[in-house]
Order: C-alpha cells, then sequence, then structure tokens
C-alpha cells in the first residue's frame, strides 16, 4: 500500500523563507508565525498520513454503490471525514460569524494539498463543500446564508455544485434545467444534470445543491442563467431537517478513477430552490469563486503527483536490478538499487523539480487571493485571475504526466491495481478535464486573462520577472544557474504574446491554435520564477550558514535540474505556436 | 460504445505506393499485388470491425475470473478466438511446413495492427502464440517442433512466455526457477513466475509455456539461463493429451487495463520440461525473436492510438458546444461542433500526423525484417535492430500520450468507462511497461544498438536519411516543407550520438541520462523521415493527375503538421541531452 510523507519542511520553507508571509502586510498573516503554521501543518499532516492515506486504495476498490436511491460511500470513509470534522478542519478557513477558523486561505491551501494528496476521492466531499459555501457566503442574501452556511461550515451538510448536463458541459448558455418562481418567493426547480460530485451519499445529515438553471422568459444564452439553492432536505424556519425535496441521484456514473467520490446524475422534479443573488446573473455567481476553485484542482494534480512521486523514490531506493555502470554499489546484495540507473534518476528529478516548483507556485498564488479576499488588492487579484488557468492547466497536465512517470519506475509492478500506483494515475486525469477542462483554460488564459484590462496584468508579471532578475543579477552563481535561463525563457513567452496580440485580430484561430502550448509555456516560467527564488532564498541561507546546509543544497541541485531540463521546452513552445493556424486549420472535418 | 474503422487506405499507401512492397525483391513480396493484399486486409479489417471491436468494452468490463484453478475469460472471447483461427488468420506469417500461410510479416503486421487496434486484450492470446511459436521454430529440435507447432499455429494450442519472478523482471540474471536433469533427457521445473500473460485461460486444449529457468550448476547470473517448454498438459507420441503437468496458475493480476487478458501468476512444480536450443543459452534464444515481439508491441501502442483517435474525430463533429471564433459554422443548431475549435484541431492534428507515420514507420520496420529472415540481408537486420528500441519505447509513449488526447476531447464523457475512451489509454499504459520498459528500451539504443558493430547500423541510418534529401531537395515545395526540416531533424540526432561517443566512454552516466531523450530525438527523426517519403508520394501522385488528389493533399497537409509542430522537438531533446549526467546524478539517493 502507497504511503504519505507529508512534506512539511518544504512547505515551511515556501511559507516562510520564499513568501515570507509572517511579515506580510495581509491581514491575518501576522498570526502566521512559523510556531503557529507548524502546528497546524504538523497536525494536518498526521491525520493526511494516517488517517486518510490507509484509507486510499480501499475507496478505490470499494467505490461508492447505489442502493434504492441511497449512495453508500467506502468502509471508513464517514469516520475519517468525521475526524476532519471534528477537528475543525473543514471550516479552517471560513468565516468566524458562521463558525469557521478565519485562517487565511494559503494556510488552509498548504493543508489542502496533503489532504487531498493523501486521499483525493474523499476530500471532494469536503472541498465542493467549500467551493458551495464560498458562492453562498459571497452571494447569498443574510437570510440564506443564517439558515445554511453554518451547517457547511461544520460539513455537517455538505455541498454540490450543479452545472453540467447531458448535451452541454463547457456551453453552459444551451442549459435546460427551469426553474419556475412561486407565490412564495422560492423556485420550482426540474431538470437532470450529470457528473455531479457527492451530489448523493450517506456521510451527512443534508446535501445543498448549488443549481444553474433558467428562469422562464429570461434572456436567452449564459445571460439567463440564475443560481439556486437547493437542498436535499428542506430545512425549517427552526433550522430542523423537514420533508424531503424533489431532487434525487438517478445514477452513479462508472468511472476511469476517484472512485470514492459520487458522481451521480441528479433528477429534479419540481424541487424547493432559493435563488443565490440576483436572477439572470448566476454564471457570474458561480464563477466569482472560480479562481480558487480552480487553484484547489491544480493543487489536485500537484498533490497526486507527490504522492505518487514519494512512492516511487522509495521503490527506486529499495528494489534492487541490475548493476550501476560505473561499477557495483551494493556489493553485497544481489543487485544494485534501481535509484543507481540514470534513467530512473532522471524519471525523479522530472517528478521532483517539477513538484517542488509547482507547490510554491500554488502557495504563492493562495498568497494572492488571500491579498485580494483579506485586503481588497485589485493588483494581487488580477496576477492571480490571470495564472489561475495556468495553475490549473499546466500543473494538471503535468501533474499527470508525473504520476505516469512514477508509475513507470515500478515496471509491471506499476499496472498491478493493488501497488496502487495506477489509481494516482487514474485519479490524476480527472484534474485534466474537470472544473473546466484544460483545453478551456488555455483559452480562457489566450483569449480573455491576456488582455484583459488592457494586457495590464501580464505586463505586470513580465515586470515581476524583470524586476527579480534585474535585483539579484549581481550573484554570478545565481545569475548563471537560473537568471540567465529564466530570461530567456521569459523573452520566449513576451514572443509569444507578442504575436498573439500581432495576429490575434485578423486571424483568431492563429491565437488559439497556440493556445495550449501558450498555457504550457506559462507554465514553465512560473515554475522557473519559483526555482530562481528558492535559489535566491537558498543560497542566502548557505552563505548565512544555515545548520541544515544539504537541505538548501539539494534545493540548489533540483532546481538547476529545472532550469537545464525542464525549462528550454519554452523555445519549442515558441515555435509551434508561431507556425500559426494554417497547420491546425488546414484539413476538412470530415477529412480527420 | 467506440467504433473501428480500418485504416486500409492507409496501409494501402504505405505498402504500395510508399515502400512499393510489389516491387521488392525480398522472397515473397511478389505475391504482394494490390489485388492480394486488399483482399486480405479488408478481410482483416472485417473481422477488427465487426467481431473483435464488439468484445472489446465488454471484456474490459467483465475481465477474467479465476475459479477452482481455471480461468474463465469474458463472455464472447472464445468464439471470436474461433473466428480467427478458423479463417487461418493465427498462422498468416508461419511456416507452411506446420500449417501456416507463409505469408510475409510485413502483411501480418498490418493484419496485426487492425485486429489489435480492435480489441488488444483478445488479441494478446494469439500474439504470444506466435511469440512461443517462433521461438520454438528458430531454436526448437524437429521433434519438439513436429509435436507442438502445428497445433500453435492454428491457435488450438496457445503459448506464453514466463521471464519474470517476483523479485526479477529486467534483471533475469537473478531468476531462481529450476531445472533439474532427468535420466529420460527432460526437466523437473520448479519455481514462480509473475505477470504471465495468457498464462491460463478456456480458450485452447493446451497451453505450451516457454519458461526461463536454472539448471542446477551452471554458470551464475544471465549466462546460466536455459529455455523449457513445458505444456500444462503432457502431449503423447501419438500427439493426443496425455497427463496433467505440474503447472498451475496461483492467482490472476487486477491490473489498470488489458483485462480481458488472463495476466498469471504461474507456479511450477515438478513440471516436465524439454530443452529449446543448447543448455545455457536460454537468454539468447528468448532474445532472438525479440526483435518481432517488439516492433509487435510498438504496434499495439499505435494501436491503440489510432483506435482512440478516430472516436475523438467523429466526437468531435458530432457534439455541439460553443461556437467558432471567426463566426457561427452551425447557424442551424443550436452550438457549433467540437471541431471548429483550433485547441481542438490541434490535439486531433497531434494524434493524425503521429498515427500515420508511425503506422508507416512500423510497416517499413516489418519489411526490413522480412528482407533479413526472408533473403538473409543482415544491412537490414541492423537497422531494424537498431530502430527495434525506437519502435517499441517511442510508439508506446506517443501512443498513450496520444490516446490521452483523444480521452481529452470527451471532456468529463471521457472520464466515464461507458463511452470506452478510458479503456484505450489503460490498454495502451502497459505498452510502456511490457516487453522491456520504455527506460530499457532507451538503455538497449544507446548503451547497445548505436554503437553495435563499430557504430555501423547508425550511420546507415545517417546515409539513408542524407541521401533521401540528396535526391529530392531539387523539389523545392518538398524541400522547403519537409526536407529542411528533417535535414535540422537529423542534425540534432547526429550531434546527440558524438555527444554520447565523446562522453560515453569517461562517463557512460552522461549518455544514459539522456537515453530516454536520445530515443524520443531518434522517434522524431524516424517519422520526420516517414512524413518526407510520404510527401514525396503524394506530390508525385498529385503531379500525375492521381484521381483522388484530395487523399494525397490530406497526406501533404498532415505531414506539413508534423514537420512545424511536433519535429522541432529535436532540439529540445539535444538540450536535454547535452546538459550531461551532472544535473541529473548529482543528488543522494535518501534525498529524493
Amino acid at each position: 500500500m502507497p504511503i504519505y510523507t507529508p512534506p512539511l519542511k518544504d512547505m515551511q520553507f515556501v511559507l516562510h523563507e520564499v513568501l515570507k508571509v509572517q511579515d506580510s502586510a495581509t491581514p491575518g498573516y501576522d498570526e502566521l508565525d512559523t510556531g503557529f503554521t507548524s502546528a497546524i501543518l504538523e497536525e494536518a499532516g498526521k491525520i493526511a498520513r494516517d488517517v486518510l492515506a490507509p484509507l486510499n486504495e480501499l475507496g478505490d476498490r470499494e467505490g461508492c454503490r447505489l442502493e434504492n436511491g441511497v449512495v453508500r460511500t467506502p468502509k471508513g470513509f464517514k469516520e475519517a471525514f468525521d475526524t476532519l470534522r471534528n477537528g475543525g478542519w473543514t471550516g479552517l478557513a471560513c468565516d468566524p460569524e458562521y463558525g469557521g477558523q478565519g485562517m487565511p486561505y494559503v494556510l488552509s491551501a498548504a493543508v489542502a494539498e496533503m489532504q487531498t494528496g493523501a486521499n483525493m476521492a474523499l476530500n471532494i466531499y469536503p472541498d465542493l463543500t467549500h467551493g458551495a459555501y464560498s458562492a453562498i457566503h459571497t452571494h447569498g442574501s443574510d437570510a440564506l446564508k443564517q439558515k445554511f452556511l453554518p451547517k457547511m461550515v461544520s460539513c455537517e451538510w455538505t455541498g454540490t455544485m450543479n452545472l453540467t448536463e447531458p448535451h452541454c458541459g463547457t456551453d453552459l448558455g444551451l442549459l435546460r434545467t427551469k426553474a419556475e418562481p412561486q407565490a412564495d418567493g422560492s423556485y420550482k426547480i426540474s431538470g437532470q444534470k450529470i457528473f455531479i460530485s457527492a451530489g448523493e451519499h450517506d456521510m451527512a445529515d443534508n446535501i445543498i445543491h448549488l443549481v444553474l438553471a433558467k428562469i422562464p422568459g429570461g434572456p436567452e444564452g449564459v445571460k439567463g442563467i440564475s443560481l439556486f439553492i437547493v437542498p436535499k432536505f428542506l430545512v425549517r424556519e427552526d433550522g430542523a431537517l423537514g420533508a424531503r425535496n424533489g431532487v434525487s441521484c438517478g445514477n452513479l456514473e462508472e468511472k476511469m478513477g476517484i472512485h470514492g467520490n459520487a458522481t451521480c446524475v441528479m433528477n429534479f422534479d419540481d424541487a424547493e430552490g432559493y435563488l443565490v443573488g440576483e436572477a439572470h446573473k448566476g454564471l457570474r455567481a458561480m464563477f466569482t469563486m472560480m479562481n480558487q476553485a480552480r487553484v484547489g484542482v491544480g493543487q489536485q494534480g500537484l498533490s497526486q503527483a507527490y504522492a505518487a512521486y514519494i512512492n516511487a523514490a522509495e521503490y527506486a531506493r529499495d528494489r534492487l536490478q541490475g548493476r550501476a555502470v560505473t561499477g557495483v554499489q551494493n556489493p553485497d546484495g544481489p543487485a544494485d538499487p534501481l535509484i543507481v540507473h540514470p534513467d530512473i534518476r532522471r524519471a525523479l528529478m522530472d517528478q521532483k523539480a517539477f513538484i517542488e516548483a509547482g507547490r510554491a507556485f500554488l502557495i504563492w498564488g493562495a498568497s494572492m487571493i488571500d491579498a485580494h479576499t483579506r485586503s481588497g488588492d485589485e493588483a494581487a487579484n488580477g496576477l492571480v485571475s490571470l495564472l489561475t488557468p495556468v495553475m490549473k492547466g499546466f500543473l494538471t497536465d503535468k501533474g499527470f504526466e508525473s504520476t505516469v512517470q512514477a508509475q513507470q519506475i515500478f515496471g509491471g509492478h506499476g499496472y498491478i491495481e493493488e501497488q496502487g500506483m495506477s489509481q494516482f494515475v487514474r485519479d490524476a486525469r480527472i484534474t485534466m478535464i474537470y472544473e473546466g477542462a484544460n483545453g478551456v483554460q488555455a483559452l480562457d488564459l489566450v483569449g480573455r486573462k491576456l488582455a484583459s484590462d488592457g494586457g495590464k496584468h501580464a505586463m505586470a508579471f513580465f515586470d515581476l520577472v524583470k524586476g527579480f532578475i534585474k535585483e539579484n543579477e549581481a550573484d554570478d552563481g545565481l545569475n548563471a544557474d537560473f537568471l540567465i535561463p529564466l530570461k530567456a525563457a521569459s523573452k520566449d513567452l513576451q514572443a509569444a504574446s507578442m504575436y498573439f496580440m500581432q495576429t490575434g485580430m485578423k486571424d483568431p484561430n492563429a491565437a488559439l491554435a497556440g493556445s495550449t502550448d501558450f498555457l504550457h509555456l506559462f507554465g514553465h516560467v512560473c515554475l522557473g520564477l519559483m526555482w530562481a527564488q528558492m535559489a535566491k532564498t537558498a543560497t542566502e541561507s548557505l552563505a548565512a550558514g544555515a545548520s541544515d546546509a544539504r537541505f538548501y543544497e539539494n534545493k540548489l541541485v533540483t532546481g538547476r535540474y529545472y532550469m537545464q531540463r525542464l525549462l528550454p521546452e519554452t523555445g519549442l513552445r515558441l515555435a509551434r505556436i508561431t507556425s500559426g493556424a494554417a497547420p491546425v486549420m488546414a484539413l476538412a472535418a470530415e477529412d480527420f
């Protein structure tokens, strides 16, 4: 069975040494001293390792079952969920007014990496509840907030998001679910939704569905979509549960992975619902929490890469197979461990160099979300909005690839389900698809975010990179190993952006044909920047005679690997982008 | 349920227009006129589409079950296998002396792509039988051949390969299975083998296991390994089946994919076995058929990519979602088909451009195997041996990636098992692992094949590329679109080879750290060469006023896509390779 080792030291390094959250002006960050964060992360890490991880493979094997309309979750899931609920973990970053702990998102994001890394399927239940909480918290009336939020913060009630219908996923303008206004101000919701994660299950007293639907007579397309709360059980004035509402699970999907998560077909049949926010503004309400939700999915991808990686590293140290080409390393054994072989190390270094920078990228992103939500920093909001599709798309594409590399190290054993490596691959696969498929992320990046506010946020990113290089280029080692490659990669990114600006207006297909390449190019520059920043911190710590020199030296080694072997991909991505639309668009549809 | 459309026209194009097999001097190729090959391929395609493909998803869902030592294969598998047996398909390329059809491998390889593309799990049974047939045919005594081959050619009896043991896969020197010589010249085999495909099942009267084992007192390590035939049922002098032998299936593995294939733990307990070839030369005997087996696995990877691709293209044409950025394309519908979106086309073009060149590469490889086996062409043998790890490693890495891209086009529907796209991904995944994991292929390429015979075969490959460019560069269109990019890629490959030659002797880790990159660099040059050759043929056909101009124009479009957007990866691979061993080897094992 796979192990889970919480990456505590690495998280502390990013939080306190690289980002220096304790010195930030963001309200609430003054609490984040190393003693406090390490107490929280250690405790969360223990739960991840000892409670959540041991259930991961069992959840995959057992899956969820639909029996007479009731969904049975895998054995032990409810008890593990209770551990999260009882410890107050589900409300870590929630508003204290509704029973939350009020912690910064940056801390809860670090906690979430461990929880979802240890058991992604289980954590979808509280994750979605938090998403629904955020939508209601931002857009709901006081009455709705008082009625629903306290139980959602504690996860006594869980939440869902109902967007997709059989004939429409990305293109929500096509949706058909109807909401008929009632005399008492409520609505009757009817329609079918599919792919509803945690839509029905046996781990909570009530389930609060957020549902996108159309009020008859409203505008056509996406402008006529409204957002509703539809509880599984109606909630009485005194807060007690009332009658069962007209919502039920019609089927469970058999999926490639996240078997412990109940993915439901949900049928709404004159179900009582309550409008959240304004009528016809539902899509906006749903999307205001999108940054955080997409960062969360990026984190799922990264967390699976990390979980798979630590197991692959362990296997590579243990499994004896073949001899090192430069001479026997384990003379007392029948063979050397796999890790002596350069190609095995290459695969492990690919994973490690990606994961550590990806983690820093996500924590940085979370800190910008805090800067916006806690102190109204619009520049931070603009930048993190720009980077959100990169975090979601790049970290899940590469996260999946990384789990495949980890599985490969196990040879034939990696293909056997019992070993657990297949599950990391299968679970990670969904992260490239849901919360906006990665092609949609690329479209969002190139078609919307890049030029938003006159390209201001993209310029801010380039300035940030340039500023960091300028500030630090006097350090020869840092300059040669990190800043020069970063500068080259950043130039590729600027050249690609320039190409889009020049061709995008007259030939939008030319920009969109390169959108996925651009997303990856951008992702590499971000991780290159993370490595440059981490290398600077490591260099300074070494110069200051840090007691744990090896930790910092290893950071430099791993960072150099990224700069030398992974970052040069930016040139290839640029070449693809500037080949334009013609090669992509030339064939007739029927000739594929 | 996924469809399967046999790629008949594409195969005919490669066989008759690009490779011109009908004009080849290889014995037996004179039979291969277009009428004959199209009759065979059409019939094989029908079986693939109508008999094998409809069972694919069912085989995945139902899997194999072990009941009291008997393995039950999925419903319908035996009847479909009967169709293959009764039609003589299993012996297509086998020796007529033992009941085979004696066809060239190049034709049976084309047939195999369709059969394995339509149902990979089912085709493993005849594929492995053919592998075992080849080993016995090449190395067995006449008596063994007479006794076992006729029933293996007809697949009344199936075959297996027993190499892996729990503690050793790649490193066969560690194996422990013992073969004790008996007075009658037979051996008693005892030990445990794992991951034995088709090790036990209910579709054949007998199963002929080929088993690697050590004769006590023989040399240590791989030099003391011998190859044995161990039948499930002993075969009497008159050919009738006798007593059950001491071999049984101890367990079935639960795997990520190929569920219709029985992957068995095999226990040998004083089982009667017969030496194949010389004692202690078993590994050589097993590996002489390795070229063909590895080409076959490369073909599995490609075949899954193709099967996934045709379904993705169909879905992209059918599914209505969003509107084209350049203006509505389907004004009468609620939305435009997915295929109008540039990023969807980009993903489809990635797949198509890879698949068509990969198919040509494999058929070319098969023709070289024929040139060697049918007319003793040692140059062809040297070249195909060099290219075998590329065909296996590159085509399965990219084949898997291609299935993931196809699945991605389905969005959330791609993650649902019912849709069938997940199965292509899960089935294709094994091709990167078995028959020598792709890291081992890369090691074989860089550590052995590249420098074998003084680098003669690598030089022959470079000369082939150079010669083709020189012969054709007078054609300006071909030169600009195909030959110039091919020349650049080939230079990257030569630079990488040179780097290995210069550093490999003093720092073997520097060569091996770049081995996977080299395999991919080599693969791209091969597919670039295939596209250049196909483009030449297409250009000539268009100039000659071919009636099906659109087919040839599409070839040029698809080829240009490869040259512009995929082939430039060679530069990135070269950069990684020349970064050398240091970044890969610098960390201590315990610091991963």
